[in-house]
């Protein structure tokens, strides 16, 4: 895959023509005009090219080369720095793949760049040029428009962890206890807290976003982050109540755990019961007494067992009738 | 049922008269009137149509037309959109069924939205026409009315879900352990959670409605929001303490669990010694020595099982004493 | 009891006349007076004169005859209206009980409006009446006494709970493990939290007190709101620190159950082992084998058992010496 | 132990002369002097002395008659009352004895009022007079040299119970599980939430005396609190440290108790099926059978003893090897 | 080694010369050079000289002998005091060696102190030099390369703990419960806190490095203390979500240990029942009854052995099948 996937300028809201990197500079002394890039995991060379072409501060240029960054805004004088974590489902393997885009946010310009596992926004770029009044707000409307598609990708992954936690809920309540549930349970708790760690830092960038002065961002595109800060906030209460669903979900299977270690000791202590009487009726009449009256009788012997088997079918009977087996 | 469930204008805290939508517009222009609409799942048509007749935020009327929002308040220009969630106990299923009601307000209009399961807002209107003296104060004051009302509902809900911590109590303290106390003390943990997520963000919303400069609420119907703000921390508080019980509620039903364990084990025990008695006697006589006087007395066979009986009743009557069975 | 338990005109800090609710009005007007008024469980009727004498809010006194609320201080204009709730330990039947008590405070009067069970306030409005310096300082210092009274009073009730837990120590660390002790476990957790349910929000309401700007109370009497402050977070600690105390021991007992649970077992393998010698024994010489020397010998079967219970008794001694039995 | 420890006038940081109580306000006149007072234990009457020489608050007063304050500072118009608790550790009996120091502080004069067990400051006085230079910054420096005095003795505190955590630590992972470690768990979590009451208000007293405008202390004396803070943080740090370990030793120690079960579960089998083997086979040659060949032989009874013992045996080193018994 | 590692005057960002101690003065009087020194664990008297030479804090000085500092952030009135802790993995042992570095900056110097196990910072000093466009931006940017490389050190220590935690992780869900398994959760945990005392502090100290007006760090500066500050927050998520898995661990591996436990139960309890049979059918024939006719039969002895193990086998494939076994 090439690293620069779309370049263009952009007037009224309307592309006007796709240009080259080197192009920029003449582009962006027009006053009207501004430019929009998307890049996926650039070499440093072209990253130089993009830096000397925006002017943009050495710090964030070698973190947008790097990936595993903290989610972050950095403010600089004249742009922006924003880091976001993407994360979506795979699906061969019920994983979920993280990701990361960086942005670089100019009065004129916004420059994407992709890490790792992420869907591309090539989609989320055509819908904006759609919509042409919305996008000549600014580059601060295509930020919006490619922020809330990240986040918006937040909701199914919650989604597949929920309906894990209901699996788990059936497992637990349902079948019988088993270490693949235990296991279950702390690998649900290991990707909880991946994904808390890539959105919980959001609630803050929106917020900056949205109330804090930063030139880039024009006033009336203000409000739409707070759209975003919305859903951030909806996902991180999803997160935090599938963690404490899950605590107690782990808690419970104990609790079960044990009442099934009460019934295995129950029933074991029943059949042990049971089987005590032939033991003892036949030890009594292996003794070698002289005078055993029964031991001389014709069909001793059957009676004998007979009557073992019917004690012990009565007592089956009582233990079962009191819940006890 | 029709999407337009009430829709009146209001002069003087008394309705003046029924009014078609687009009428409203009209309305307006007098400057001492107030429109009250109360609709019910609208489709998108319906909107648009309020939406400019008011001349409403597009972000606020997507949100109107999506459920599933987190309750919350945006301030726009000079409109105020309110998002709230509605909660009821079903009667015949013993859940909880949770709905959406969406407020549009501005300085002389107010529009309820209803979406899902929630009860109409018919008689909070018409308890609010009958003081005039109050509704006078403007739509600020019906929108009090609806959200006291509002919040009113969720103190059954609570009361249900304290109850059933009582009887999850009774089962816990007075019964033997089961799967199912277990899995009650889970269903209710998730209930809980689905109450606070309701619950919580109003804390917010109704301080802002009452300390903010909030422009569509008058000074003095700012107090009645005090109000509706002490309900809401009393039931958060509610919330909070149940949820705290559950939780020790919880663990002392393991402990309890692991108690009847030992007390399995116990009984086991003390059986096993009682039965090893007679194993014991009957082993002994069935030696082949020689030499066993005992076993040429005419009545030694009785007098053995007399002797085993003897000492099993003893030691059960030692292990009762003692609290060991 | 009557409603109006006491009403009385107060000057220079001394009690100038009792007087009637229909009397205030006349005294109020006299700038140096200020009136006391004490009530309990007022009737409907009786609040109105009271609202009409001095001048309340709809809010307030619709909140003073309803019992069931939350602590909470409302600042209207030119009055405060504050909910506390009082406890004390009902000697009988050990359990708490909860009061409710509402005060109306103005520049010239106080009113307290005791619900349910509470101490009568007439022993603290005579020791006011015994230093008449601090008195004359405005119906702000008998709003403190009063609060200092009633906040004084859940001392002893912590330290009721404080002797529960003590006793509650000695059941779980010197006891046998047993379900009263996880049962009283609950309840006492149970009833901290109600008692933290009535006090928490009295840090808010002394710090209201304290710092802002009320106008009622006099820049001199703030001070003594300080040490009611100090009062309350005293007993915030106390119920934290035994609610802290309360999960230890929770989790200590659950310990302490499992530890008995093992020397159960231990004692009953323990035990099993001691037996299966004899039966073994007594298996051997059960044996038909044709040459079997011992079996011959005039003293062989007494020989077999005293030798048996010999190695019974090791077996006993080298298990106790061991502390395994 | 008289209740007047010291009693001294200080000019430019050298003690110019012992005093009487009654020739104090006398010293005060003289505008370069400052009193240091040490007080144990004092009546009412000598506080009665104290209050009018430097005419100190009545609440003050009030409290410092009373011991079992809470840590606290209170500004009050030109004096500072503060409350600390003392700790040390009891040698004999290895617990912590708690007592109170009050403090009053002017501008030229500082009273100690020592309560219960504690050291006495006359080392720190001594060496304070060894620093004229610093002593001479007036009584705030006093207070800080008393205070971090304090403060100091907390460290071989926390180093005492970070002792017994260790203990407790060592019994839990090398020796098997016992009551008393459970015990001594509680026991020292209960040591570690006195101790945090009495610290834990400290960080806001230093945070108050360092940071805010309280006139009895200068400028550069200031800085010195830092210092004290610091202590302060590092011994609030140790605590939640302890504390946090001690829950986790808790639940290793439960974790362990379960293991140990596990294992006499194991042994128990373990040793049963070996058992079983010479049961079985006595068994079946006890059997009335005509025909058993093996019985007819001279020395069956002694092959087959010696047979049953070397199953046992193998069973016995299988069960070894397999890490079963 | 000596206790004088390196002293240099910097000029331009380039180093001037190596100096000796008691020529800093003459030094710092060039206005545009800057000293940076670097010391290991000096003595006092080193230490009073660079007092001297710089002007310092007496209690800055005195912390900086002292070692076993908080982390933390002193500003005097023209210099800054830092404390550090850093931390690198001990190779040979498995261990984390701690120790500690102080600064001191003024506007034209740096003085760094180490104490305890660290690595040396020549490493930073020279590639600091080798960007002297950065370097002239004064002792500040020193400060940070230093800081950056403190903060770095610690990313290895979180790899190995999170090495560690996987490995407890294949322990307890690969292998059987044991008693190491335990101590080593309770080991990791111990470590993490002591990471986390070491750097939590760090978070407010970076905090006031960016923010706050610090005289002796220049605007332009201020932004590379950014940087540390992400890393810092970085390696604080790190610790806690390592912390909270490490939590949900114990838990695991406690309910694993009851699961192991139930297995154990359970097998006893099917082996029991198996063994259960050829006991009871000796039993049966063992009797004295004169009447028995498979007695008699020739090969009766080995029917019935036959018939007995056949039996067994049968329980033992039902136990299998069933999962019993």
């Amino acid at each position: 895959m090439e690293a620069v996937i779309n370049c263009a300028a952009y007037s009224k809201g309307r592309r006007v023509s796709n240009i080259q990197i080197n192009e920029i500079g003449d582009v962006l002394k027009q006053s009207d005009r501004f430019v929009w890039i998307g890049l996926h995991e650039p070499d440093e060379h072209l990253l130089e090219q993009v830096q000397q072409e925006f002017g943009l501060h050495d710090l964030a240029i070698e973190d947008a080369h790097r990936a595993h960054q903290r989610p972050k805004l950095e403010n600089y004088v004249d742009s922006l720095f924003i880091v976001l974590r993407t994360a979506q489902i795979n699906g061969k393997e019920h994983r979920i793949d993280f990701g990361e885009t960086h942005f670089f946010l100019g009065e004129n310009f916004i420059v994407t760049v992709r890490h790792g596992s992420s869907l591309a926004y090539t989609d989320v770029r055509s819908r904006c040029e759609k919509v042409p009044d919305l996008l000549q707000k600014g580059p601060g409307f295509a930020l919006y428009a490619v922020m809330d598609f990240i986040v918006d990708q937040y909701f199914p992954v919650m989604h597949e962890l929920e309906m894990e936690l209901e699996a788990i809920e059936d497992k637990i309540f349902k079948e019988k206890p088993s270490r693949e549930t235990t296991e279950q349970i702390y690998q649900l708790k290991r990707e909880l807290l991946d994904v808390r760690r890539s959105v919980s830092p959001l609630v803050e960038i929106c917020n900056r976003l949205m109330r804090f002065e930063i030139k880039c961002i024009s006033e009336e595109t203000r409000t739409y982050f707070r759209d975003i800060y919305d859903h951030v906030v909806r996902i991180s209460e999803m997160i935090e109540n599938t963690r404490e669903l899950l605590s107690t979900a782990l808690e419970a299977n104990f609790s079960l755990i044990s009442i099934s270690q009460n019934d295995v000791s129950r029933k074991f202590a029943g059949w042990a019961a049971i089987i005590a009487v032939p033991t003892m009726v036949a030890g009594f009449y292996g003794m070698n007494f002289r005078f055993m009256p029964e031991v001389e009788w014709r069909y001793g012997f059957y009676a004998v067992i007979l009557f073992t088997m019917c004690a012990c079918f009565l007592l089956y009977y009582l233990f079962r009738r009191s819940g006890w087996l």
